[in-house]
């Protein structure tokens, strides 16, 4: 083979498997294909109903994005297409976007490419790590919270009724007003799918094992459980012509699979919608790449997050030129298909096949599905996303992700989606900033004999009247500076025999400008007082920064390489009462 | 003395020198209030012009604002009034309340309102450490291309042209664009002012000197200056009719003091000022603290920061209330004021007085002053603010910090001064979270035979191979948790004998839940493996935390009290072969 298109397979990811693709694999792939796309069908029309879009939109998701996430994502198991919370946020979208006079379709579309150009922009930046910035608790909490609304938005659905609402207050007293108006039959097949797919979930899988099923080919076969609510309800919509009796049905779905075109995109929209997407980006970024760890560490694969942004950037284009809203992994699809022995993204190529071949032959019949199945679903779906433990484990493990979490949660619930995880990430950043910008400080003793230094609080240590030994439990930096200079002098008036100051620098891993003026203003404040400063364990890349600084040279005492070479020659010092010329030298040995 | 009174009085700041006030300090304290009116009747007037507000505002903001920090603040020689930094904040403030159809002087008044208000509420709730979120080095950046705007401001003045423009690139256009009309009599007086005051910086207290004056008092006269200016242009308007050839005068001056009135609150106002008053705030609070500190340490007396908070807070409501524009502690003023004796607040309630007679009879007089005057005195004032030492120092010492202050600089000059300031804090905080999410992991071995651990890159150390230590140089949160544990398992892949990992914790000082949760994966990772996962020097307010978690009854490994411990432990344990039961039984010692 050509050495250079060689070496530009190896860089692209679907390559390592496609180069040596065998028929055993495809056996496993096919077998996961078919349950996914067994799964996604009901999914993805339910999906598309959420954000407030035609049915096929959802299956035009669940088409081409498949294709671009296997030929370019990372992950060998992710499943990519329309997921719950991603559509809420669409939902939320368009809601805003109305006043811009621009059809749903269209802001979904727009939606879906400008986040889809993000991410790909953000990958081929490498600059992935920004994600590192949303914890994982506000995830845990905006999930939870999304969750929760997305169930009370499908209650209107359930029951038959009109109600609107992006938060919790707008949706419970908008039904609330409308509670006297429920459709009975409506209501009563909204109800019987919402407990058969309840019980579905234990249920089924415990009547298939009595009925000598293997265990996982049980749990395997009940995730088939919304397509047999579709095909019965559908069926029984058809059947007794539920939509004569008032029953709200998806209704006509056009044939077929949709006409590629690059959306346009005017400018103001462009503007509204930016911030929008990239919080979706955000959000569907941070779920994808969970959901591929989680998967790719139980058969050791790794995930490579800047291809992770790429593959997922695809998918999105992908989703704006097929007629899409935007897509990202999804945690029950992936399960699935992992559970279901997919070797490779080829299970997801014949996934998206299933589906346009749904998109072809099956509309006719779908036309006929309730909307209250579909709810139905959603709501079984989605009440597996709540997961209040997060709040009983922070609460119980950090009041700061208490604080965060708590914050994402009410603000989602009582603001919506976009506030909400804009809530969390700056509650976490803030909190953050606030620990560090009042750091603990601790004086330390030798725990007798040992060399090591410890709280005095804490541990029974060893101390010297005339030689104070404080660590410094952070980096120093501008927040910082002022309070810890603050701390040290509090402890120095605490003193009266006092001789030596050592700042034990252990778990300094910095210091910068601001923090070294304040440290040169101690260092002459120390020195009128006739009290030498000490520094002690400095870091290298601390010293290398110190060094290009005044400071060493101002330095009213020593650099020491430990804390007990510090301790050790001041008290030598202090009882022979003699004063050495201040220098650095200790440190060069 | 009733003692709930004598309680009540000692929370009173004003109530610590009031109390013991002698005739000396009276003396002392009318010496410093007659030089710093001298100072402060042109720079009041000047800094109002600034601002583009009626010369009378600088008076009136010199009157009751002193009073109330005397009676409110804690710095004893802190001298507030208009500074030049917060009037060309004021005129950037104005330039954008136009559009609410709202008069300069009201906006001057809403602003001083606005951020007294907030700044009394920032004390009230005591938060004054949010203002340590400002680096020093961004101030010093902010402060200097204040100054060069501020100067640039001027030319027309000095120039009698007219220019517009509240960025460099618009100043430098408008004046290029009047060039041709310049007015020689208004450019000779500017010029010759200009001159004259650069020359009595050090040309007059030279001459002085010679003249048998002793250096200080040559220092404190020659800041009489710029008051020397003002008598002779206005005596020189008066007697050849200036203005008759075309000079710009200040013009009319109403006599008398302000009426005080509560200024109209409109929404729409106060919501498009509420950021530009916040800022305002900041920078003022941030140079007044830094100025009342440093003078403070001279004296070994103490600022306390939410103290500074209500009485900035009080002056900047007295002002709004007196008709006066936002002020703060001025520098330059202060310095005269800490140099000429003042020993108490007394010297600022006289030095109120005397500006309060000034409004009274010197109105008529000021009338006749030349623009060109005020507008020079600015020039000399600012450029006294411009440090370009700080890009040096900044660039030698730390890159990251150089950004934030070349970001300061070039966003303020460019694009103004509220869109600086802010970029300059952004950049700060974005900067610092950058460092610490991808922090330095530092392989350790112990320094031969100390019991202290280093860098094995920088030091000659002692490790074993089958033993890993890693010292990890920052507390583990969400923004940097999977960076670490990428970093970490990149050291483990490229050992091949490795039984143990040892994790150094004497830097890390919090780990929040996302962290826990990490090093769970990591420790689970481990364990499949076949090495063990150990921590030592872990510090007590970590342990506590740590202690409510399920982390440690998982744990793959020991807790350990010190490094050396662990090190000398698993290395007796490898060569035994023997290998004990996980546990944190050593960490009770």
């Amino acid at each position: 083979m050509n050495p250079r298109l060689q070496s530009l397979l190896q860089h692209w990811p679907a390559w390592q498997w496609l180069a040596r693709y065998n028929r055993a694999w495809l056996a496993s792939d096919t077998v996961a294909a078919v349950l996914v796309t067994v799964l996604l069908i009901p999914q993805s029309l339910a999906y598309a109903l959420l954000a407030g879009l035609p049915a096929e939109t959802g299956l035009y998701a669940s088409v081409l994005p498949l294709v671009a996430y296997a030929l370019l994502g990372s992950s060998r198991t992710l499943s990519v297409g329309p997921v719950a919370v991603a559509s809420l946020m669409t939902a939320a979208a368009i809601a805003d976007a109305t006043a811009l006079g621009l059809a749903a379709t269209e802001v979904a579309v727009l939606l879906a490419l400008l986040s889809g150009g993000l991410l790909l922009l953000c990958g081929l930046l490498r600059v992935g790590w920004v994600a590192n910035f949303l914890s994982h608790p506000v995830v845990a909490g905006f999930v939870s919270a999304s969750g929760l609304l997305i169930a009370l938005s499908q209650v209107k659905h359930l029951l038959g009724i009109a109600a609107e609402g992006d938060t919790v207050i707008e949706l419970v007293s908008s039904l609330a007003a409308h509670s006297g108006s429920i459709h009975a039959a409506t209501a009563a097949l909204g109800s019987g799918t919402l407990l058969f797919l309840i019980w579905s979930r234990q249920g089924l899988p415990a009547l298939l094992r009595r009925s000598g099923v293997s265990a996982a080919t049980a749990a395997l076969l009940s995730r088939a459980a919304p397509m047999l609510a579709v095909v019965v309800t559908t069926c029984l919509a058809f059947g007794v012509d539920l939509q004569a009796r008032g029953v709200a049905l998806v209704g006509h779905i056009p044939a077929g699979l949709p006409t590629l075109q690059w959306p346009a995109l005017p400018w103001p929209a462009v503007q509204s919608l930016l911030l929008p997407a990239a919080l979706l980006a955000l959000i569907g970024y941070v779920e994808s790449v969970a959901v591929g760890k989680t998967l790719g560490a139980r058969r050791g694969e790794k995930i490579d997050p800047d291809q992770e942004l790429i593959g997922l950037g695809a998918a999105n284009i992908a989703a704006a030129v097929s007629g899409g809203l935007p897509v990202t992994g999804g945690f029950s699809r992936s399960v699935v298909n992992f559970d279901a022995g997919a070797v490779t993204p080829m299970a997801s190529l014949l996934t998206a096949a299933g589906i346009a071949v749904a998109a072809l032959l099956l509309t006719p019949l779908l036309a006929f599905l309730p909307n209250a199945t579909l709810a139905a679903t959603i709501c079984v779906a989605v009440l597996s996303l709540v997961d209040l433990s997060i709040l009983q484990r922070t609460w119980e493990y950090s009041r700061s992700d208490f604080a965060a979490v708590c914050t994402t949660m009410l603000t989602t619930l009582l603001a919506g989606v976009e506030f909400g995880v804009s809530c969390g990430v700056l509650a976490s950043l803030l909190l953050h900033l606030y620990r560090t910008s009042r750091p603990h400080v601790a004086e330390v003793g030798e725990v007798a004999g040992s060399g090591h230094f410890r709280n005095v609080k804490r541990h029974a240590v060893v101390t010297h009247p005339a030689i104070l030994s404080l660590r410094i439990d952070e980096s120093l930096y501008f927040a910082n500076a002022s309070y810890i200079e603050d701390s040290i002098l509090a402890a120095v008036r605490q003193r009266s025999q006092l001789r030596h100051v050592v700042l034990l620098c252990s778990a300094v891993n910095a210091i910068d400008l601001s923090a070294l003026e304040v440290l040169e203003g101690l260092n002459a404040r120390l020195q009128t007082l006739g009290i030498g400063l000490h520094l002690s364990e400095v870091k290298g890349p601390v010293m290398d920064r110190l060094q290009h600084s005044d400071l060493l040279s101002h330095l009213n005492g020593r650099i020491f390489l430990s804390q007990q070479q510090a301790v050790r020659t001041l008290e030598a010092e202090c009882l022979a009462g003699a004063q050495q010329q201040p220098g650095f030298a200790d440190y060069q040995i």
